[in-house]
């Protein structure tokens, strides 16, 4: 249901021209004669105007990128466009659309926020716009809402020591474990062995997750939230060879006497304080072992860390 | 440095005119006694021009909804203003440049996406896009990358029984702990009890940490990862009142039988036999305690779950 603006714009596009110098209204245009642009408009009106996937929860998903939309589109002529989709949509008992905008597509998202839409995500090269339609409070699903950092402790059981530096960017010199932010699909064990080699050249492997930290509006991190790991490696290499761009310094620490510093971090106590009972009475006593699972619906692997119970 | 072009579109905005009908250079632009606009031109122009805040980064972040762009302000006009703030940046060696576009101009993300600058999130009413143009391989910072979900199991010690769920809306009907996915903002201890109650209408508090399971591009959730973690919760109350919209039953169930039934997942099962072996053993040889501890620098709370040791 294409208005005249709209058939006058996407005829200048396909060189054709509906010369009706009136049209009262949207159907009288849908009616007439104009099979220049009929193909355009029936992809654009109608049925299969801004045709969208829909789920199984009642929503309809919309990806701009594939709806045939002149790439210059105007903001006014999208926002008709939409706003005769939505009709159709709430009449059709939709609970919620999602409007997948490319980039170059982006004043779209200024024209759909017009009709109540917000954005929901983007990344690189496109924005996802949501609208709940149904009835009461949105049901509409959040996106991701954490960024996850994982520390690794590398303990070298044959002399008590554990692996440690000092970050150069910040002002008070406390010793911690080496360790970072996860790429994106990265396991927990892999950012720990990871960020183990990158700040100290030494090489490890996952033994086991020891500690959790979450904190909210995390500073400097967009307002997300963030959970760290702590995790326990053990080295398979033992040279040090630390980055100087983050590192001011890295060693190799008696685990007891890190439990008892004052130039140390709260957390790094606490954690040193584990690996020593771990160390002198067994490390099965603070583990949380990793077992790899397959996912009940998709067969999809996931990791799993928990206790792992002693036969009795 | 305006070009013409935009100084004639900011003089339409503001109803005057530079009569110069030929402007060699933008410095010439500049030098002119076009007193009228002179006040916008400063504003948007030379280092006053989409003026930034510079962090320690060395990136600068600019929130076009304090520019003083006007509303209307086309992509071509923001794109040649751009253009030439990326010029001064870049020869102030700024590694990276972070623009806030308020949802209503949507229009500038596509126009700075021609100048190599992507989305890095958005979220409600704005978006955020970035620009690495430091040396070699971005050291921008990502998004969030996880959901986080809870799982609370209440655990009746008096009757040895625990509270599970029947989910209405999957196919096989197994047994599992209510649980559901935090709220932005909300601690893994709250998210547990309150699903806890929406689910079952028992009232319960956070005893403990159990289980961590983490996954990749979880099915449904936009390509994002999944943390779920899985708690031990005591029953402030008993008498149940469940969700039937999430719910197809909801019981308090034998320990030991939750351990043996095959109606139920693989993640219940094991984590059922943690429980069980902690009723029998001592919940301390299997619980992770939550300590709240101020961060070193901000001195905002974070909450961290770890293995209580025992005094020895």
């Amino acid at each position: 249901m294409a208005s005249c603006a709209f058939v006058s714009k996407l005829s200048q596009v396909t060189g054709r021209f509906c010369s009706k110098a009136s049209c009262p209204t949207r159907t009288t245009v849908r009616a007439l004669t104009c099979t220049a642009t009929r193909a355009q408009l029936h992809k654009v009106e109608g049925t299969s105007a801004l045709a969208g996937k829909v789920d199984r929860f009642g929503g309809v998903t919309v990806n701009l990128a594939d709806a045939g939309l002149p790439a210059d589109i105007s903001e006014g002529a999208f926002s008709r466009l939409l706003q005769d989709c939505l009709v159709q949509w709430k009449a059709e008992g939709k609970v919620a659309v999602w409007l997948r905008v490319p980039i170059s597509l982006s004043r779209c998202a200024a024209a759909a926020s017009t009709h109540g839409f917000t954005f929901h995500h983007a990344k690189h090269d496109h924005a996802v716009l949501a609208l709940w339609m149904g009835r009461g409070e949105s049901r509409l699903p959040g996106f991701a809402t954490h960024q996850v950092g994982v520390a690794g402790a590398v303990v070298d059981e044959s002399t008590g020591k554990v692996l440690v530096v000092q970050d150069r960017n910040k002002t008070k010199n406390a010793w911690k474990f080496p360790g970072g932010l996860s790429d994106p699909g990265e396991n927990i064990g892999a950012t720990a062995v990871r960020e183990v080699f990158e700040e100290t050249g030494v090489r490890s492997e996952f033994r086991s997750l020891l500690s959790i930290r979450q904190q909210h509006n995390h500073p400097g991190a967009f307002g997300i939230s963030d959970m760290y790991i702590i995790c326990r490696l053990s080295p398979l290499t033992y040279d040090i060879n630390f980055c100087t761009q983050e590192c001011l310094r890295c060693e190799w620490l008696d685990l007891a006497r890190l439990t008892t510093t004052k130039d140390t971090t709260p957390i790094t106590s606490r954690i040193a304080k584990l690996l020593l009972h771990g160390l002198e009475q067994g490390f099965d006593k603070i583990d949380l072992t990793m077992e790899e699972l397959p996912a009940v619906y998709s067969g999809m692997f996931y990791q799993l860390y928990h206790r792992q119970l002693l036969k009795s």
